[in-house]
């Protein structure tokens, strides 16, 4: 890891294979090292609080050039650190020739960046009680105003439907490509018999929206169980409450990081 | 934090704004620490008990002047400490000019404290198993005797009905009204796709409160799911068991508080 | 806490009221101190495997004196140490005036241990997975051969059949001598709206019974919510599976046993 | 314990039975230390990931002797060390007149052993959340693609059909036949009112898929519970899903080792 310094912003790192060449991706520049521990922090964060177990992924757009993004290599998330992360392009190829593993499905992140200028960052994950809403036809409600981005609804995209029988990854670009369209304009996407993806206006967005999802479905899972109708979030009362709930993203992530850190420092 | 001392009851405490002045609201004279120290830790209990996660809030009135109550400022109720904890008056403004960052639904607990002399004790939560029947016809029933006021019935305030579509905040006076209404005498008010509020004769019971009503839910949840009529406790049975659990309500607390002091030792 | 020796057994101990005298009850004699530290170590089991919360009681007859009982004074099980622990007759009274608070349903113990000679100990819950069991229609049936001793039925005691609208409680021998009766000659009660009570001819399997309703209790409800018939172990399976595991409590008594210490030790 | 020394492969290690000779079961020859490390770490992953109570066994084919196999002696899985293996031949007989006691139901492994010569390692539980499926007439189908070996059909062993009734264990060579011709060549295969048994192509393989059995069946059961039909992987879907689940079975394995690891440094 080499260390630079930032006039501005005081010092700044880069992945160690930031200066590739050749006809390779190359590095959209450094960045601060500060995002690097906060990528780790969050996929820490998606373990602890139950929305990864050994897979998934999460990953952050480059703050000054939008056409690349970070994620850590092919790893378990609830290890990462902030040496296991690795650039690449918006087609997913590694930046400057890194060869560490990579996972197979970081195309879902490279199309979803080239689809969606808004989004910054995306978690993708098997969170357990969101996927049995990806098998059945009943759709995701916002049981409550802190998921109230699933209010705008929940698209299922289902892999076979344009692929037929397949291994079930998004492991191409133009895999990537489909379940981005079937995001659309949306939060959150599930994914038939797989599981989902989140995405935001920043890294603790697209985290906490992950966590809510998964905290939403068993909810409506014990709601719909109850019998009856559920008297979910209006769309317009979740638009009004996202408001709210974007303001104060702070507050769980703090909570979230803290107890990360009080983990790794008893590791 | 300036200290004092008390000639009758030891040392004596008050939050720093208590001195404030001008037409802000007064604080209503110290108080010993240890209600500080107990608003926190219930706030800890809250959260280790399931009922908090990253929101959620404990407020407990001023023991002398009935029309000042304490809360911590706007923060993770996991992370309360006696140092965080405001005064604030029965609209819900701060004393002494307290400049801290406040909860946006403040206005549960002054209103509530202004419908309701015989409350010493409110705590306003998204405990998971709760929100369900929040949501559905289904009301909540007592499913055994530590959760007997629950059998007085609980009633639920949605806030479309006087509001239609809002961000789901009890965030000024006038909602907080509205919902002391729905509350009218009983212990616990749910509130549609948020929450509940819980309030008791005094902070022990009125966490212990919050606590069994998310323990009755689930026990109701699962009841209901395995079919046929449930033999809930009657209201007569509720009223009798209910005056039990009055007098028991230190066990349960002292249980609690220890794992919370083990849990900040280690942190 | 006064400390003998007995030639046959090497140190033994008795509780520090067991010389009273007058017309209260007598001590049936000193016991191996081993057995209230296993009362302590079977109580924080029950804690940590989920039968306990603040409240729940553990009971052993006396080794020699087949009269009387130990259990913890009133406190919370999951602190219970040896020293906490009180000798009782069976009318539930203390023995040697022994003048620490008690638990108000021991009566629970002295009238099953009067009713039933086969019984060595008892343990009284409110284990959350079988409350919805005592509502319901549904009777309890042996989801596994581990839990067999439920495959020979389990009855349950109503309070107000008897009673009409109490606090329900078992909080006189008349209400013990009730439930006694429904019990039977079976190893597992339910009450309705309160809990349950497992009995076994050991400390160990009267533990063991009650972690174990409580496992088989979830397994029921998953197994109920399926839909369609259940194939539950049958009578005969149960009384011949029931044969191995009386045979192999040692097993779980010892990893238990092992957690339990491990977290006295982390305090 | 005797240690020698491979010129090949680094020390060796056999268990302190495998000099047994007369009509015992000879040993197979020595095994790297490795791998009883492995099968009590597997044991102890098992145990911390819910699939083991204090009960459940697992066993690994001997790596050069294919009609031998390891596993732990009788004892709770979550206490396994490297010290407990019993090495056993295919009739399930210990070899070199090992006396230590033995898992009842340690017929269960020699048998599929004989039967499936691509098996070399077997999971034994009585995991909760599968223990319904076994009582049911819903069959398991697969939720997602990390549990896509369960595509294939679960089939439901009841010991009853054979037997009649019984203590319900695979206590001999005859019954462990049975359950052996009723998993035939699928990976998993239920017993009624009793577990599971989970087979692989390794030691990682077989915990691995014991895992994602339980996993895979409170997704099923959530999903069963929303109603209606389930977008289930088909059986094509599964076939190429579990061709990457095997290559890939290192990245779960590597989390949870390292989490059983910190907790036995813990200890």
């Amino acid at each position: 890891m080499r260390i630079g310094l930032c006039r501005c912003h005081g010092p700044m790192y880069a992945p160690e294979n930031s200066m590739g060449a050749g006809d390779a991706a190359s590095s959209g520049g450094r960045v601060d090292r500060q995002l690097f521990e906060d990528i780790a922090i969050g996929s820490r964060i998606c373990a602890a609080e139950g929305v990864f177990d050994a897979f998934g992924h999460l990953s952050v757009r480059h703050p000054t050039t939008p056409d690349r993004f970070f994620m850590t290599k092919s790893m378990a998330p609830a290890l990462a650190t902030a040496d296991d992360i690795v650039e690449l392009d918006l087609d997913s190829r590694p930046c400057g020739g890194d060869s560490r593993p990579l996972f197979l499905e970081r195309f879902i992140h490279g199309e979803i960046y080239k689809a969606r200028p808004d989004v910054r960052s995306i978690v993708h994950s098997h969170s357990p009680s969101v996927i049995p809403f990806s098998l059945v036809e009943n759709p995701m409600r916002a049981m409550f105003h802190t998921a109230a981005f699933i209010a705008a609804g929940v698209p299922v995209f289902d892999i076979a439907e344009l692929y037929g029988e397949t291994d079930m990854l998004v492991s191409d670009q133009d895999k990537g490509k489909a379940l981005a369209r079937s995001l659309g304009g949306k939060s959150v996407c599930l994914m038939r018999a797989h599981g989902s993806v989140a995405v935001g206006p920043s890294l603790q967005h697209a985290v906490s929206r992950a966590v809510y999802t998964e905290i939403n479905a068993k909810l409506q899972w014990q709601a719909t169980t109850l019998g009856g109708p559920i008297a979910a979030l209006s769309e317009g009362e979740g638009r009004l409450a996202d408001a709210v709930n974007l303001a104060g993203v702070g507050r769980p992530w703090e909570l979230w990081k803290k107890r990360v850190l009080r983990d790794m420092r008893d590791e």
